[in-house]
């Protein structure tokens, strides 16, 4: 079967009959599949353990016919090596925050194929397997900064605000270590068969702009900038920052559900390929109105410079799978 | 002592010497004399002494020297005697959450006087001893149906997306039932004496944007109408609807911290008195730091046909007292 590489294309700007499609955590919970996976292992294990997670990592293109795979595992993975005590319970909790000089001074070298070998296995057990891209990923520091900081998942994320608010000195210590970290990780992933990376921001949106713009985003360009695959910047809630997004030079941005993509791509210059934006709730409802909703999207994303169909956030758990399945043969024009 | 009327003035667009001053949340669990009446009482027995509320109400106008004072109670109050079977513990429980066209039939007919006494009883208290204005409020429509849906908090409050979805004949029933319900509420406490109303829409920012516009603000636009009270609209996270937003004929819009106060007055059409918009993790900063940020809220509200200075959203548990007073003294040019 021929190497399918409409992800790529898309993310290159080229014409394309009908969009990419594949689901931000569109291995997980809600297939029957995983969740026997699951039985086994914990999540941690799965995350470790290249045959497992190459085996969940193919399940939504073998099963559902994804347009690209996404390696298995978790943006938290990489900060457990650097001295990091991770638990997942099933949300995050990390027993020793970062909150001083000492302790971002106290945080291990990160080397990434020694520190996260298993990573690298899976890609390389996947890159043999596949017929699609397979996308890289990361959390970006603020992201990851933001959990360390308060040692758990959290609405406000207060200690990283007093962090940044107190001692910015500190903040930007710890950034730059994870700015660094990062860019090693992804670097890595690339070399090892990564078609393409995203990276998360999933907690960017709890900055008012003028912060974000001058504390956080110019960490996301240095890391942008230095990795050679086609590189997408997904800030969850990140409208508001789009007059500052757009002054990044990289191939594609995420779009979540809480702005339209005719407005998104407007607001960004018209000049990136965009990913997103089906309101993961919708997949809770019926095909007609499945239906509905995609084709809004895959309309809107024709004015776009590129358009990869993705949801704007990821699947939530008790999705019934034959509406993902639905949805991605609607994407494809097979339904 | 002369009635303070600045909040009235910056409502109304004339021109006032300095913003008015109040915080969401002003009375609440970071001041200790409100800690001091908690001791003695639950949150629900708080909210329906009358004597108590009153006294809490007050603190912040006493203490801190606030320019107007808002009812202390909560958005879910008045559903509780529709037959809504309501804890806190402390984040809200409700045991019989509203699901069908039966659940929603079953809901008790809204009687304000003799359902919430308490409310209208705080009311003539107030009025009686305050010499800046009170604010009433309620919920708005969509947020008091997020949580009658779901039966508590939630980050995605799916069961409302459901609704919306897959049966939005019971979804708009319940709205039209609790916009009756809030007019009502409303007119009766602007009867009672408040001399604003600020109506919180905690969640609406869940929703992708169309379906906002569509099946969430044609009851918002309804109840600001009913109002004859100058009316204060509040969307947390609701920037992206801004556009629609703007068709509100009423006196304020309350911005979150996540857009600035000046592109959020071009974004509405520069037509509206802003409220807000400090992050309230700002009051966990310095002296120096709150200044500066209360200062660049200032003179972006000098861009605005009116400003009422307040923070992005309420005043978080742990904030120090003493940077909150900072913070009303830097507003009122004291500090």
């Amino acid at each position: 079967m021929a190497f399918n590489d409409l992800l790529l294309k898309a993310l290159n700007k080229e014409k394309t009959e009908r969009p990419p499609v594949w689901l931000m955590r569109q291995a997980g919970r809600y297939m029957p599949e995983y969740m026997e996976v699951r039985k086994k292992v914990s999540f941690l294990e799965l995350c470790k353990t290249p045959e497992l997670a190459c085996a969940v990592t193919l399940q939504p293109v073998d099963i559902l016919g994804a347009d690209a795979a996404i390696l298995f595992s978790d943006i938290l993975i990489p900060i457990e090596p650097i001295g990091v005590n991770l638990s997942f319970n099933p949300a995050p909790v990390i027993s020793n925050p970062v909150r001083t000089m000492e302790d971002v001074n106290r945080l291990n070298h990160f080397n990434p194929e020694s520190d996260a070998p298993f990573v690298y296995k899976t890609i390389d057990l996947l890159v043999k397997k596949l017929n699609v891209p397979l996308i890289g990923f990361s959390g970006a520091p603020f992201t990851l900064a933001c959990y360390m900081t308060e040692g758990a998942g959290s609405k406000s994320f207060l200690e990283i605000r007093k962090m940044m608010l107190n001692t910015p000195d500190v903040f930007h210590s710890l950034m730059k270590k994870l700015t660094e970290d990062t860019i090693k990780y992804l670097q890595n992933q690339v070399k090892h068969g990564c078609a393409a990376i995203q990276m998360f921001d999933t907690w960017a949106g709890i900055l008012p702009p003028a912060e974000y713009k001058e504390m956080v985003f110019p960490y996301v360009k240095e890391i942008s900038e230095s990795i050679s695959a086609p590189f997408i910047y997904f800030a969850k809630d990140g409208s508001a920052y789009f007059d500052t997004i757009k002054e990044l030079n990289c191939a594609g941005i995420g779009i979540d559900w809480k702005i339209s993509l005719k407005e998104a791509n407007v607001m960004l210059g018209s000049k990136f390929s965009l990913q997103g934006n089906l309101d993961p709730a919708i997949l809770f409802s019926n095909k007609a109105s499945i239906k509905k909703y995609a084709e809004t999207a895959i309309n809107e994303g024709k004015l776009c410079p590129g358009h990869i169909f993705n949801l704007g956030h990821g699947i939530m758990p008790a999705t019934p799978v034959e509406n993902v399945k639905y949805l991605i043969d609607v994407v494809k024009g097979l339904a």
